[in-house]
């Protein structure tokens, strides 16, 4: 790939949009961390005996002003950071800007594509000769499915001299990741196997990446200890529900800039996530109906005032609905 | 008719349902006192100039805890009340009784027949051979109505000797207006004459009366002066908001003891009243479907996320509905 | 007690206020079969083959409508049944009388002293001379008391020929069991034995219940096996949510006749009771003040837009609020 | 100024910030067009019979994509436009582009000086030798001012050759009036007259402008007559109303990016854009606190659960605030 890591004056690697930003990205993280107290009384209290000292920290995670205080938490500590995001879309240039110019090593812009993505967290990983990170910060489980898929690969090519074959599958994300794997292994064919030894563990921070988890712990084939940050009542009941209503209605103002009061609005599952955008929808103006197959969760839509269908009604319903006011 | 009015120990006139009801229609009062600082306030400023002093006041509205407040700031103030309510049902029997005991003539009780009902009214417009009351407390426009089409009656009979002739209607409700005021002649040839030139004036509560009166206003027929205090602000924008919004979960409850929340609830009608109504559907976890003809209206009712139907679509959404979860 | 149990014409036991309300609870049983597709549905599926033929129940559970429809569905399914209320004062008359007439022996009124109310829990338990019930449904955990703790002083009186003494404690409601159960030994010396034997077990439907259960559960002292009904999520998640959503504002207009809009309403606790209760004031147009010392509720009122308030400045707080609008 | 004016390659004049942004434009015009029907029904009917043909329409109104869709509306009913913004900060660029390129003479951009936003004013009001616009829409009444003052200057010019002075006064957006008004007399000192003459009338959207237009009336100084938009239902109702409900959020997430509940929000007034604000903080989870001096919309608020404060309260209130959860 053409991508090239760029450098600070400090000589601290990066590749972000624009870093220009990195004033306004300041002021949106000085607005945080007033936000958030938790993170910032760490800074206070841990600041001092500087409990991160030399450690290497590795960040998978959307890289928002937000996360930005995270990096700069965990900087204030003692780590070293280096951060991808786990979405293509999800970063905010000011914030990574702002990362890159003061604090961490940061490789992540607004509109990856999916080969952009897995450089980006490549780099990330990449902690130079000497291994990779003390602990990852994983949301989605990319950087620890990189791990695992190299530790894998580079035992494949200890024992037979065979390297992946990115044809060999149909899926061109997977294709991309073999890739990777594939340019590491002629470079170090024991990366992965530093990475996996010199690592801590990892917290997970999304059901998607702790199912991935389990699934592996089952199997036998998780390679190191590892956080379940999603299941935590302060994750399910507040990012989820409160994230949420919050979020859903920003993105569709910024995305469409139409008005959402008297719309009807579709919500397929309650669950916390369904709930705080049902409240959403709800509290904007919209006409709220909820598909759900859960009986429970189906009853608290309904006693919400929420109209809800199963799936069959739902198609009826949907062609209805276009009939009426 | 059989009824019988009774008299107190200190000879004020009454006909209640239940006497024994008076301890606990105080109760509520010295609640209900403590929600009305207006009217505690008139009590404070008026009671020592006594501005109605020697004024007879007749009421004709609902004879609740609320009203006997109203009622006890007038005989504060230094009139002499006589009441019945507008209403054959909303009377509360321990308001009536309290007020029979302690303040004024009441002849109310919850569940009175049609036949009932206008004798009640009739008790609390005759103030003896002196004419009637000076003030008239209206809503609905039932007393205002009886001194109308007394007067009528008694100018008929002056010039043709004819006495109203109840058969002459299909109106099960005005024949028994008629003969009310068939027996008056056959007393006193001049008994609504006599209270209409006593009278100052009448103040009228809701927009059924208020209506009444413009129409004979516009006629040439309204023989005293009246008060609209259906169409002020406080009413309009209080009373039948937040009135309804408070009374109709009231009644519902009191009525089926059955739980809102999960219900499907038609308002008809999206005025202040039905505004009123939806949200306390709303908010009771019901789903409400509107029905208004009236656009914008209709317009602020979608805004409100609620599901608005014509009357077309309304018959077969029904069917529909029926048919859904 | 001078209490006396009556016998309708079929000879079944009952005692409550007033007959005559009979019919009055048959129609609201009627709405509330409709509310209630659950045990409805149950009828239906399992009437025929009758799986309670021949079973005891006792319940001990507030004589509403709602648990009359509860009680008709174990006699549709063969069950005898005995009742008493768990509450002196959560009876419905009518309900009571309803059921008394068509159904079951019925031993409760609104406004039960507590002699009565334990004389009632007695009566409900009492099956004759074969032992008790088969299944006891137990709400707050009485009638599963009044088991332990008789079955507790039979054996003391085999082993000692010692008898309870009420003057033995200070608490005037255990008392009142003491008495009740020495009363009994006099009679039966085996009484609570035999209900212990017969007993298959109890289902408990609160909290106060189950901690008891589990209580005497972990001493080794429950005598018979035990469903937590409690904890099941249809009951926390919506009886105490949904259900006290209902019931509060039901509850406090029936009692005070007074508007909850604009008021300032104190929630102590925001747990799944305390949040139902906080949205119903909140949605009736109070402001909601909640006291919380769980930091998770306590965040979580604080998202709704509540004000939380801490013990300590909750009572500056409330000097604070007296001052202004 | 040294600004310049731009030309389409079809001659039409121009000034935005970024033609590359036309295609955004475009696209947000075709989600918009779907949520105003009425307008689109407006090009239904009278397209075809050409209503504008020939009409000059000049509008001082926010350059955002609604107003996007009401131009190319007027466009379609055969109307020529120029049009700048009432706001020097409420231009969408993307907005102003693609009516650039596509359909209108625009000169507007996101981010005026006060120089730049009159230069914008002058240059949608200048139609050439020919005279001015047919018609105004105008928002805020800045066009028509300009008219106003430039007639009153041309008429002093005319009988004194006095040119209006920048100096005279202290009002430092004023003084950019005036320097337009003296530069365009030097260049054609009957360039307002020939407006004036031209000009059928203006309509006028908001309050600001509408009070300015109602003491001209009264002073008769009013140049030509004027439509109140603003106190139609549904701008007041609905706009102020609704549309504050909608953006007040909005505009917070984008430009703080911090989340809303949680938060003490303090809405100053609760008229209909006060009651839309605080529906929108208090439905996001807020805790708001309304001041207010009208009694009736005080009240209201009390009415909502909101926390209503008077200015002396409010002082130490917020003080208080400070020192609670």
């Amino acid at each position: 790939m053409a991508l090239l890591v760029e450098k600070t004056s400090s000589g601290r690697e990066y590749k972000v949009k624009d870093m220009s930003q990195a004033d306004f990205g300041r002021l949106e993280l000085e607005l945080a961390e007033v936000e958030m107290p938790g993170l910032m009384a760490c800074r206070t209290e841990f600041g001092p005996s500087q409990p991160f000292k030399g450690a290497r920290i590795t960040g998978s995670l959307h890289m928002t002003i937000q996360t930005a205080v995270l990096i700069e938490t965990l900087t204030a500590l003692g780590a070293e950071v280096r951060w991808c995001s786990c979405n293509i879309f999800s970063t905010q240039d000011h914030a990574a800007a702002a990362i890159a110019r003061d604090s961490a090593a940061v490789f992540a812009w607004k509109g990856e594509t999916l080969q952009e993505y897995w450089w980006c967290t490549e780099r990330a990983l990449d902690w130079g000769p000497g291994g990779g990170p003390d602990l990852i910060v994983d949301d989605g489980g990319d950087a620890t499915l990189l791990i695992h898929e190299g530790v894998k690969a580079e035992e494949i090519f200890e024992k037979t001299g065979q390297v992946p074959d990115p044809t060999s599958t149909d899926n061109p994300e997977f294709q991309i990741v073999l890739s990777i794997i594939k340019e590491g292994l002629q470079v170090d064919p024991k990366k992965y196997h530093k990475m996996k030894e010199r690592l801590v563990g990892v917290s997970e921070e999304t059901t998607t990446g702790v199912k991935r988890l389990y699934q592996m712990q089952q199997n036998g084939t998780l390679l190191f200890p590892a956080i379940n940050v999603n299941d935590s009542v302060t994750k399910s009941k507040f990012d989820n529900l409160y994230g949420c209503r919050h979020s859903l209605p920003d993105g569709l103002m910024r995305a469409t800039d139409v008005m959402i009061a008297g719309k009807v609005a579709v919500i397929c599952g309650y669950g916390d996530v369904g709930k705080g955008c049902a409240a959403a929808m709800k509290t904007a103006g919209a006409r709220v109906i909820v598909t759900e197959i859960d009986p429970i969760c189906a009853l608290q839509a309904l006693m919400e005032g929420l109209q809800v269908r199963i799936y069959l009604w739902f198609c009826v319903g949907l062609w209805w609905e276009s009939g009426t006011v």
